[in-house]
């Protein structure tokens, strides 16, 4: 492998378009394609993902290619969730007791043009919109595309091909397809669909709630969510069954039953989004989906990244951060091989990214499914909310020996999901089987001592379940 | 749905024509199409899966039907495992400390053929031969096949058609490819893949070893074991990765290599297996895979039934069982329906029976990976072998009281796999730290008192998993 070798990357979104920048600092030249046209051109937001949450190891990747300031200049920060009952009574939980640990709301098509603008400033990037890949020729490694403006189809052949493009990836399609080499590979669906609505701003461009935080309507077997934008908006988002319980995306058809749904579950929110019943029908209902799939490379050809390699679900906000990290992760092995006095080829290259990756793309495929449950469910839970609590203050009061899952998964980009999963799973399970035996108390102003019994009785107790686990295989 | 139904079963496997004896005893009408030629009449084996283990879910589906008896006649019981070190030394572990408790060896193309000979004594039973089914239309009900003989082409439409056409099925390809509703679907592969040697029968025609047990010869990264056949002889299946190691599928090509790797791994089996050479570089190296999806049904048209619906690896000797049981799980639904006052239709009882019946296949695939790991590694590891001996006097003593994970799985065909694997984990789990932690001892001769207290101590420890577990939402 070497700097003129030809790279073509398949998909110009978030993942795709990190990636070229990335390459093309490293100095290879690389040809970007992009089903889509050109967003910085053409508004393609059609009531999906318009904003997402970005944190900690989204800003690593950023940062390594240099655009982390602008970054931040367009994010919005989100300090915890606030939680809405049906009384319209709300309830305060941050993501943290440690200052500067806060996630990010930021509009996706902003971001993305972010990305488009540094990508192009590169001699060596060259971006084509518009250009649908159809599928992949594995064994000779030529990519087939049509044009949707002309129509016309052609293919190109690269050195090397990366999928990015997406969770309906075609490169992927056709590794499944090919049946070249046996191919692991599971695309799970959950039960419910989402919609996107929108909270208009107010008069003077203000936001009408809170925008410090991330919004949550729990409900059980549903959930209603809302992220700030820039301008004074709200993207929310409904999380729906599409046919069980009472309330469905299959019979929420009329005006009537829709607004009888809303008044009866969110009230509060019904009263901010005026259009609520044109969106509701007109807005699509999107799937939501975890892909995993091994491996994700054939031979010294083609690789997948990004959502294409591994597509979560959206409710630990880790998405977007995921398929950046796999950037740092795949720029990380470049330099280790680079550096490394031997001989090395893409195909280890390839091999060695997916060695080091592989196992934390599924722990946060894993996790972003715990947290559907604990975000519809537990967040409104009694056991649940103390913990919280005991977090937060363990956080605030040991800044520096103390990281709740989420801390863990989301504010601490040098530990791996799967590290983090794990040691966060058993100390979740820890304090809340202390609070469930009556073990560990709160109560309004705990001092630093009562807390350090805690902290410790957490810890004793986490290894021991690690311990536990580790005896029995597990 | 009534009884003059056209039913088309794909795939006259140990699943479809069990399938078939059944709804034709229930009084359907009953086409049963196989993409094979007629086993009974044409030798179809060429070194895969050439016997089987059946136990007690097994046999329970064959006594519904009525043929328990004439399988038990074609049986080999196997009471347990016997392991065999690099020095030829041997060590044997019981399946159960019950007596009657064993599995069985039986040949897959006897047991098949006695299904097709009960099937076909209905009248209302027409089996065709040589007819592969290519695609299924999924909303007009028409499947279509090509005859392998005479190279035609045709279709069948039905009012019901089941998928039994196992782990490559066709049903199941048109479930994901027609993309009319979501369908959540894994197909994940093993790195190790098998293939089948055998030791032939002595001049006498008797088995050359013990024709009571299921051999193992477990070497951590990969195994041989051997089932007995009735003609005296064994049909051995070595596991082995593809490509990892110093000895895999992909390096073992010269026979100088294969002899080398046997000799030095399997001194005792390849004394026994005289045309290792030539059995070794002829027969195929097959696939270890799981496939797992979501729904199995399509609206009152479709189903997927065995392992078409839910393949599994062959670790825990289940995967005919469980195909089995689906076809006691289907009829006990037809049952509850028949019997209620409501209307009912094949929609009705196809969404029935995966609600009764995924949570149990879905566990007995994860079974199978786990004894994949136990089978390879765990059965010589001290700390296992421990258990083991503990089990076996547990349940020898206690037979009404202890019910080891395997017991749980294989002798209790009244649990559900799901039930057994839960209660099982933790049982195990309970046990091995029992003993790592020192809480049991064990010597030559336990006294019943001596095992009432570790009864007492892994049931208590056991329940207390299980509440953890489940205060921690798992």
């Amino acid at each position: 492998m070497n700097k003129t070798d030809k790279i073509l990357i398949i998909g110009a979104g978030l993942c795709g378009s990190l990636l070229a920048l990335r390459l093309a600092q490293r100095g290879y030249k690389v040809e970007l394609y992009e089903s889509r046209p050109d967003l910085r051109k053409v508004d393609i937001s059609s009531g999906r993902s318009i904003n997402l949450a970005l944190s900690d190891r989204g800003f690593k990747a950023l940062r390594l290619c240099g655009v982390e300031e602008k970054a931040r200049e367009i994010c919005i920060p989100m300090f915890g969730r606030l939680m809405h009952d049906k009384a319209g009574n709300t309830f305060a939980s941050n993501y943290s007791g440690r200052e500067n640990e806060y996630i990010n709301s930021i509009s996706r098509g902003d971001l993305n043009a972010l990305l488009l603008n540094e990508a192009e400033k590169h001699k060596n990037v060259n971006i084509y919109f518009n250009k649908k890949c159809k599928n992949v020729d594995l064994e000779n490694n030529v990519a087939y595309f049509k044009d949707y403006k002309t129509k016309e189809e052609f293919s190109i052949k690269a050195t090397v091909i990366f999928g990015a493009d997406g969770a309906g990836s075609s490169l992927r399609k056709s590794y499944y397809l090919e049946k070249k080499f046996l191919f692991s590979y599971a695309q799970n669906y959950l039960n419910h669909g989402y919609k996107e609505l929108e909270i208009p701003a107010d008069k003077t461009g203000k936001h009408q709630i809170s925008n410090q935080h991330l919004h949550i309507w729990p409900r059980g077997d549903f959930m209603l969510i809302a992220l700030p934008n820039l301008d004074g908006s709200f993207t929310v988002t409904l999380f729906l069954s599409y046919n069980e319980g009472e309330f469905n995306f299959e019979n929420l058809t009329t005006e009537e039953k829709i607004t009888q749904f809303f008044k009866q579950e969110f009230p509060d929110a019904l009263a901010l989004i005026p259009d609520i019943k044109e969106e509701f029908l007109n807005n699509p209902t999107g799937a939501l989906g975890t892909v995993k799939c091994s491996p994700w490379s054939y031979q010294n050809k083609t690789v997948l990244l990004g959502d294409a390699a591994h597509a979560i679900v959206p409710f630990y906000g880790q998405g977007m951060n995921a398929s950046f990290e796999d950037v740092t992760v795949f720029d990380e092995i470049l330099n280790q091989l680079e550096n490394s006095l031997e001989v090395y080829s893409w195909k280890s290259v390839f091999k060695a990214y997916e060695k080091a990756r592989k196992k934390d793309t599924d722990a946060i495929a894993d996790l972003a499914i715990d947290n559907f449950y604990e975000m519809r469910d537990h967040v409104a839970n009694p056991i649940f909310k103390e913990k919280r609590k005991i977090e937060m203050d363990l956080e605030k009061t040991f800044p520096t020996q103390y990281f709740s899952k989420y801390s863990l998964v989301t504010f601490n980009e040098n530990i791996g999901y799967n590290t983090a999963m794990k040691k966060g799973r058993a100390q979740d399970k820890a304090l809340l089987n202390l609070i469930a035996d009556n073990e560990v108390h709160t109560h309004l102003n705990m001092t630093k001592n009562e807390l350090k019994v805690i902290l410790e009785k957490v810890k004793t107790e986490t290894d021991n379940i690690l311990k536990e686990d580790k005896i029995a295989g597990l």
